[in-house]
């Protein structure tokens, strides 16, 4: 695998850019790991003077992606004689250069602090129900989030929505997610009351527990080696709102422990596995350059729910984790494969996006989307929100939460650290979930008697050869094309939901 | 309290002195984090990517400590009109800028590179005792620490040795030290010998273990907080060298258990705990400044041995500890106060300086800081040390070495980051906290009385109204003085010895 980076002689603007892009991913790097630490470990009076630090780090990054020479360099390079993964390079740094420049480096630091404090209080906030207490700090992470909406809407033409979402999915508008999410509307309502219908008949056998806590971190551990996570080069650690951190040489997973329910952690862990194989498989010699990065978090999405909910949901995988669970928690007819799988793939419509099944996870991000589209674009306040909240949850699942802010709008951390326009990528990725899984069933027709005889190796040479090595060499068209065959295409999402619940 | 922050308008200079020492401040949270994560959790595989990154961070601080504008704005605050607290603001901020400015970013981005490759490699060559492969890499950490010594004598007119331990121990010489250690070789190997000889007679019951690592980690917190260690603003881990970390806003100790000794951790976390609580109990007001952090290595030390050695190991403190460890371990004959008390005053040469007892550990420091400084000058090699370090053990504690670097010359983390001109602050700090115990009995006659009824208050609040209170505002000998009455008088360490031990 060649290098991104060119010598000097040949394209001097285009090796200054890679020079500042090595300085930024160290930089980056290591806010990665504060970040990791203060939602893993960090006491809560360390807060204020870890807010402080970060602002400055963050405000240096922005310094440094705002460096005036970028502008000539960018300029010198356009017009100089790069091969084609330079080029790809120059594209993304381009891209970035774009981003970080419409906003000026005062924004950026007001909204870490404002987002930080936010987060930091929202910790107690959420667990007290309390929203009066929440929207003190939230007002201004809004304020901020629509300043930075306006400003990179000035910057691009697009509308202010729509410029916060292209930082997530680049080339993603929401009249392509009206359209989609329009489609899933219609036929969603009734796929839920057909499986639930159907699965009115089954036999399901619940787990008893309790499971201790030590025999879920162990069989955690097992499950992520049987996915081939490398855990000398990453961790699973502890935290109240599980996420994917770290660094592509030093992936940070973190979960939560309940001991009356296994499964959440377990599955939890699953998905974050697939961000981390992602990260861990990117390619080692473009990693410091853009074009080494993960593509997009739509993409990035696409690998956990393709860990969680293609494979490890999947009859054949299931078969995979009974033993396990056997040999951690000892042996109980709940484990039968057959009610494992169906246990697995049960659909309930419930309050909490994380709990969700498959089936009805999109109605949590249509209704994300819908609320924060209108935030964003000025139509509604944060005050309108818990409103606004319950009226979709029982449009769209027939759920009242009305006085239930811990498990209604105050759930989520994206809206409290000020990320708005990220939710689409959740169902985006879903959807090219589906279609990754398509396309290896098209390749390996016996792809699940392979996985149930526990050959894992086509599904994660798929996505090695067709996904993680790619890094950000095309733009997300391109390699949803390159990897399936056909651009972005629903139907294969309602054909597997299809085929799986009915 | 008063701020160590004038405004503008009033002093310019020391405003802008002000502005870059709170952004350093910043910048050295988050170093010290990432360090902090790098030796209590990192996984192997991190570890190149994580030094590029620290280097990146260090060569930044770095450029802003040296900052060309700098030398005005301490010319022009000179001469500004500052209280007492800005004008000790101002010698300390005088006092870094000197130290910065000597070193070359290049150096200092190539040592911190070097020392963490080394230390890195150190952790399993250390348990292989592999000294050719440690040289490999260690030969370089000295060929730059030499350097830097060269270069910080040329820039202070110090000689190389006192160039470096100036960073640590501001003011005192070898010179000094000699004449101290000088003074300890004559009376300790008697010393020894004479405990050893009482000893001999004495009965110790050895506690029967195991002991469990959760019931140790539990043990742990309840004497933590026994000492006062406040865990919403600090935290306690694990690593292979225990040490002490974070920021004082967020202290990071760490230990390491043995199942079959539930000492070794007990002792060294009241020891690190010392540390964290000089950390914790720092002015407030005045963080972010230099003024307002802690002395200096050697005055660091002494409160971990004030409540390592002065404290937790008297016959008052042990007799509170015997209940908390029947609580976690159950009841057994070893765990009789007297009994504890003498077991933890045991003196028995050995080869691991951690482990060493009160008595024989200034010999580990007199055997290194010989070593150490030789090095430094230029008088021996990398390649001389095992054969000096043998003779040394040999004639100080009468211990053969040859062979075992692990346990010799390879145990200590400090060589191996290239950190020379520090082990002298250990005995330093020993003799310091000897002082301050004897004031404090001064003040408080019934000292032993209070403290055996669980009385604790009057040795905090001794201690920081003295020491913790004060931060920088005075330098070292003033400080002393100030607290104890006198300067260092290396009697009291004796006096101490002799009326513990004999």
């Amino acid at each position: 695998m060649s290098s991104p980076l060119l010598d000097d002689a040949r394209a001097p603007g285009y090796a200054e850019l890679t020079r500042v892009q090595s300085r930024l991913y160290r930089y980056s790097h290591i806010a990665s790991i504060v970040g990791w630490d203060r939602n893993a470990l960090m006491p809560p009076r360390g807060s204020e003077a870890r807010a402080a630090a970060e602002a400055e780090l963050s405000a240096l990054i922005h310094r440094t992606r705002t460096d005036p020479r970028l502008a000539q360099w960018l300029a010198a390079a356009e017009a100089e004689p790069l091969d084609d993964l330079a080029r790809a390079n120059l594209r993304e740094i381009r891209r970035e250069w774009r981003d970080a420049n419409a906003l000026p480096e005062s924004l950026v630091e007001a909204k870490t602090l404002a987002g930080a404090r936010c987060e930091h209080a929202w910790r107690t906030q959420r667990a007290a129900n309390d929203w009066r207490g929440f929207l003190e700090n939230f007002r201004e992470v809004l304020r901020l989030a629509r300043e930075e909406a306006q400003r990179l809407a000035d910057d691009t033409g697009l509308s202010r929505y729509d410029a916060l979402m292209d930082r997530f999915e680049p080339g993603v508008r929401a009249a392509d997610i009206d359209r989609i999410f329009g489609d899933v509307k219609a036929w969603l309502p009734g796929l839920v009351s057909r499986v639930q219908a159907k699965q009115h008949r089954e036999k399901v056998i619940a787990p008893t527990g309790p499971f201790p806590v030590p025999a879920q971190r162990a069989l955690n551990a097992d499950v992520m080696a049987l996915l081939g996570f490398d855990f000398s080069a990453g961790r699973l650690d502890e935290s109240a709102h599980p996420f994917s951190g770290g660094v592509p040489e030093d992936v940070r997973l973190t979960t939560r422990y309940h001991e009356g329910d296994f499964a959440r952690s377990l599955l939890g862990t699953i998905h974050e596995t697939g961000h981390a194989r992602y990260e861990q498989n990117l390619p080692r010699a473009w990693l410091g350059q853009p074009v080494g990065a993960a593509r997009s978090y739509g993409v990035h999405e696409s690998q956990s729910l393709s860990f969680e909910m293609q494979l490890a949901r999947s009859r054949a995988f299931v078969g995979l984790l009974a033993p396990l669970l056997v040999r951690h928690f000892g042996g109980q007819p709940a484990f039968e494969p057959d009610n494992l799988h169906r246990l697995w793939t049960r659909v309930n419509p419930g309050l909490i996006r994380v709990d969700a099944d498959e089936v009805t996870y999109p109605a949590h991000i249509i209704l994300r989307y819908e609320i924060e589209r209108a935030l964003i674009e000025g139509e509604i306040e944060a005050d309108d929100i818990p409103a606004l909240w319950d009226e979709k949850m029982q449009r769209l699942l027939g759920l009242d939460t009305r006085g239930n802010c811990r498990d209604g709008c105050m759930q989520d951390v994206h809206w409290t650290e000020g990320a708005f326009g990220y939710f689409p990528s959740y169902t985006l990725g879903a959807m090219y979930a589906a279609q990754w899984f398509a396309a290896m069933r098209r390749a390996t027709p016996d792809l699940d008697a392979r996985i149930a005889a526990g050959e894992l190796a086509p599904v994660f040479d798929w996505l090695r050869d067709h996904i993680w090595s790619q890094g950000c060499l095309w733009e997300t068209p391109e390699l949803v094309l390159r990897a399936s065959g056909e651009g972005l295409n629903p139907r294969h999402f309602r054909a597997h939901l299809e085929a799986r619940y009915l």
